[in-house]
């Protein structure tokens, strides 16, 4: 097999081995990546040939099939939970499969008494019953306690009855509802002797486990075709409504509140802080993918401008390589390089949900604040800077990016809905946003402030207030003290200004919600600061991190911190955190960073480790046989089963043969 | 029938009649416009219903019976060219009707000679034969002369060997090729007597006109679906490939180089110039073209953000309706704005297209290099900004936004392509950027500098370059001569700076190499000042537009210039030509508008008079009736034809019944 790659992996500096075991973490996270996804990528059962074609019914039976067919494998190779769930990740097709897993399991675990779990979780473990989460409405998205259906206790015959009251209150968006799940955890409001007891979850039964029929008193069918050629349209994403549907008592989640016979209805001694340990949990989930995501549209934007030639010839010469192009380089090593970042930030999540568990059992729940504002705002920033890049990936490609053969228009469809769910970017950013006035309203106390590493630079306030950067020459910016001073004297900076901006309004609340614009600024940059320490850390203090490799880390997150200075350059420099001087050499240094990406850029995309068949892309095939591919990709759309197509006589024979009555001119 | 948004419509503080005329730009444009898009969505012929289901093939079939139907209708009708290009814009579906009367008939006007012009357009102008433009190659996009397809001449025979000699010379992208086209004029490397005379398009029958085959020598087919759920996939983007293909010599387009029989190659007399006018009118079409994607856009958003109502309830009352948020109005108003501000400078270009034509007629070619640069930057800085804001309205719109009834995935995926051709974005601010450092470098000789208004600020560089701005308050934004003074400053500082700084580097070429990427910046300065000063002179010189809506558009435009000052705040502060004071007075500034435009948002919309048909949006109806249509939509997907899923018995009863002999746990 000729590699067309192959000149541009002899330029690179490092062993890209090491770089492998660098991004997957661990040996044994590569490892078992390499071989589940080459698993995958062998079974032709698992193919993706023509999935772009496929009208909604075909994909949604194609998503069927694989999901029993990797359940098939997962017993058959008796594979671990690890292995299975990485399994299921490189089948890469989203369905109901997603939701049984991450969604209905933890959810009984998270809310269901001992005795609860012990009903359903073997059920659900052995796909007995296949569950879904069915929390948002027609009507109502983010504002859980916005939530409209109902689950009225009747003490007469100790049961409950679940109800659509109004069209809005049609449940809207869950996965698997459509066509698929049996059993659905409910969220609705917990009506008992005439008292509104706020939103609780319910186990419901919707489908009949032996014919699949809907059961009496329920609704249920897709919500319709969704953004992408395949993405989401796998996925039976449904609408839910249920006509006065009854379930038993003790279908009610009892962990964190229980309800008597009578109906009255108490609250659990369980702290209700042991539910953001599973937050914590499915952010981290989060920004994982987000790594994912991104590493593969570079991954295909990087191959590709490797490939791709144009203009720039010299006396006739081939055309010079795109990526050689400064422009290029400077939309795409940054997308590049936050790619790495927001694996190591995910890699810190993991320690944080470790760290966060274990406080949770002591029953020490001082670093919640912190973590869950930390979270939030990962989470927002990194779900939109990944959906952001795979579009800017897309259009680095180019016309052919448009193609459905790029893989890139399906990566992108796939992927922004995380934006949205697990809470709204902007509705997250608030968060933090409250969180940091707070965190400054108690900077004198400092008995009150909130504990964790992403927040203590703020109990330097006083000195980042009054600090300048101590960057003279570009090579300055090389220093991670300089990042660090820059980054937090921006955050400390904006945050202080949005909380003197409050404290000028008649209310807090008036000030905040007028000053709402400002304040997810200043979350951003608080964000930013997390992502860019974590990555310094990562490189400074990660000692498993081989030297040969660590150098182009340290260029990376050089990139990604200076890139992202320049993007953010105006809240640098409104809030005089640096000269307009210094901005300047920050960009000169971030042209020299780009110089020494260049030669390294294919070998550093090569160590995601990504199969063919998992890019899923014609322009970022691992062997750069990129336009015979394109040009065979071509030939198998259904367009080409015939070479006159379907209406030639109906609609184009007659406009040629004027057989119209009608001519013009 | 039920208003949801007429309590947003009394709060309207203008008669939204006449911003209708203000926004066609004449009583005139607003009645054709009115008329011919309620023909089309009157029309069940023209119906867009279960379109985003549809299989390519069904889809490419909708598009031919729907251009066979609009041929019908201008016939029958009589309708003008004016009406008839409405028509085909309203029906909106993108298809081969494009290419033949906006690409292959120009192409003939303009490179014809009035004999190849006499021959082709009649059978063109009746559709007796329909055409296509082949340029881009499956290895080559944006480089004309990178072009490897060959038209050999053979003088024996006097005839043109046409050649496709690599499979990275296949004419690849070209609507209509893959099924539709008869003819195409084909841009290939002509050569005679061994030399090689550049490329030149010809004239080349690709299909009988008898039963529609392709014609020896001829390899044609579709290159396969594309981004979006139907958006591009019912036009048959093609692939076109040669294999000695002879056409007669007159098939030479021959208006600016001719051949002679013995194989000389003559360039005619005929100034090159006049190819320009071609250009300059694609890209007004393209720019009008945005203001009409964006503001669809915004109209959805804006609509479905007064109906939506998410937290912010008081005392149980109903939640606060989402474009009261801050939040959401500082995204959303600057998209709005933007939209007028697009619409006022395709109106502007249009009238430099006249202004043009006529110079180009008098042999006056002055103005060309001008008005090439600034028509590459703004159809380079309004495409990329149009695309970016469509997917930022359907993040606006929340989850419900990434369902295809919302209308903005589809309205994404069909405008994105704008940003590549007709000129690839970047390419083309680098051109921008070559003619600001020619002017620069021309500023000391005053009789060699360009003529034109975009570019006349740049004879008072020196004032510009030591001028400080004269906001003292925040109201001093509102002063039309702050925010150009603003804006003329940053763009000359910015064209100086990166001026200087070529002439530091070894070579200008080197230098304008290496700091391509700075370059990029400041030619999309240049633009955006020359958006704000046409809003500008809408608004202050337009004698047509009536005091009362006046000054709203005054609101509008100042929203643009802040929002767009905010945005690249980093530019106006590196440079130095505001403070960080006022720019912190800019945002405030802008605060205030958004409160003013916030009662007008709705009827702002309403101004753009859009059909439901051609909105094609459930979130974004006239009524506002949201919840119930987009309920309605869902249950006409083909998933929910049958209750039990196709897949049911093989796939997911096998589970639920253990058939598996494999289990877990």
């Amino acid at each position: 097999m000729m590699d067309y790659l192959a000149e541009e992996r002899k330029k690179a500096e490092f062993d890209v081995e090491v770089m492998k075991i660098a991004w997957a973490g661990s040996e044994h996270a590569f490892r078992t990546n390499d071989r589940i996804s080459r698993l995958v990528a062998n079974d032709p059962e698992f193919s993706n040939h023509g999935k772009m074609t496929l009208t909604r019914k075909d994909l949604l039976k194609s998503t069927l099939r694989k999901s029993a067919h990797a359940w098939k494998i997962i017993n058959e190779l008796r594979l671990t939970e690890e292995e299975a769930t990485k399994l299921r990740f490189y089948v890469d097709q989203p369905g109901y499969t997603d939701l049984h897993w991450y969604m209905f399991i933890p959810a009984i675990k998270g809310q269901g008494t001992e005795e609860q779990q012990k009903k359903w979780l073997p059920l659900a473990y052995k796909m007995q019953i296949i569950g879904t989460y069915a929390q948002t409405e027609l009507g109502h998205g983010s504002n859980v306690q916005g939530l409209e259906t109902t689950a009225t206790f009747d003490p007469l015959t100790d049961e409950f009855v679940i109800h659509s009251p109004t069209l809005t209150s049609s449940k809207w968006w869950p996965g698997g509802v459509g066509k698929v799940s049996t059993h659905a955890i409910v969220y609705a409001r917990l009506i008992s002797m005439g008292k509104d007891h706020g939103v609780k979850g319910f186990m419901v039964q919707l489908r009949s486990l032996k014919d699949h029929s809907l059961l009496p008193g329920i609704t249920a069918g897709d919500i319709g075709t969704k953004f992408g050629n395949a993405a989401y349209n796998g996925m039976d994403n449904g609408v839910l409504q249920f006509d006065h549907v009854r379930i038993p008592r003790d279908h009610m989640m009892m962990r964190l509140s229980q309800i008597t016979k009578e109906g009255h209805v108490l609250s659990s001694s369980a702290p209700k802080q042991l539910q953001y340990g599973t937050m914590v949990y499915v952010r981290k989930v989060i920004v994982l993918d987000a790594s994912v995501a991104l590493s593969r549209a570079t991954c295909i934007a990087t191959r590709y401008s490797a490939i791709r030639r144009q203009f720039g010839s010299q006396g006739g010469g081939p055309e010079s390589q795109v990526i050689d192009y400064k422009t290029q380089q400077s939309r795409l090593f940054p997308l590049l390089a936050s790619a790495y970042a927001f694996r190591f930030v995910g890699e810190w999540l993991n320690w944080l949900y470790g760290d966060v568990t274990e406080r949770l059992q002591a029953g020490d729940f001082s670093t919640l604040p912190e973590t869950h504002a930390c979270t939030s705002g990962l989470k927002s920033v990194i779900t939109t800077a990944t959906s952001y890049g795979i579009d800017e990936c897309r259009k680095l490609c180019g016309g052919h990016g448009y193609l459905c053969s790029s893989g890139l228009p399906d990566l992108y469809a796939v992927y922004v809905p995380a934006c949205n769910y697990e809470g709204d970017n902007v509705v997250l950013l608030l968060q933090v946003a409250r969180f940091l006035m707070k965190t400054i309203n108690q900077l004198g106390e400092s008995e009150k402030l909130p504990v964790g590493t992403t927040i203590s630079y703020m109990k330097r306030a006083h000195q980042l207030l009054h600090s300048t950067s101590d960057v003279h020459i570009a090579e300055d910016w090389l220093k991670p003290s300089s990042i660090l001073q820059a980054f937090e004297a921006r955050a400390m900076k904006m945050s202080v200004r949005c909380a003197q901006n409050i404290s000028n309004s008649p209310t807090p609340e008036l000030g905040f919600s007028e000053l709402s614009a400002d304040l997810i600024e200043a979350a951003k940059a608080h964000c930013q600061l997390i992502i860019v320490s974590k990555f310094i850390d990562k490189v400074q203090k990660d000692t498993t991190i081989k030297s040969g490799v660590k150098e182009y880390l340290c260029i990376l997150c050089n990139v990604y911190a200076l890139s992202t200075l320049q993007k953010h350059l105006g809240d640098f420099l409104s809030v005089e955190c640096i000269t307009p001087q210094q901005g300047a050499l920050a960009n000169e240094q971030l042209r020299h960073l780009y110089r020494q990406v260049r030669p390294n850029a294919v070998a550093l995309v090569d160590a995601f480790n990504y199969t063919d068949h998992f890019l899923g892309s014609a322009l970022g095939r691992y062997d750069g046989n990129v336009y015979q591919t394109l040009y065979n990709e071509a030939w198998k759309d259904p367009l080409n089963d015939s070479e006159i197509p379907d209406g030639y006589e109906e609609y184009i024979q007659p406009l040629l043969k004027q057989s119209f009555k009608y001519s013009r001119m």
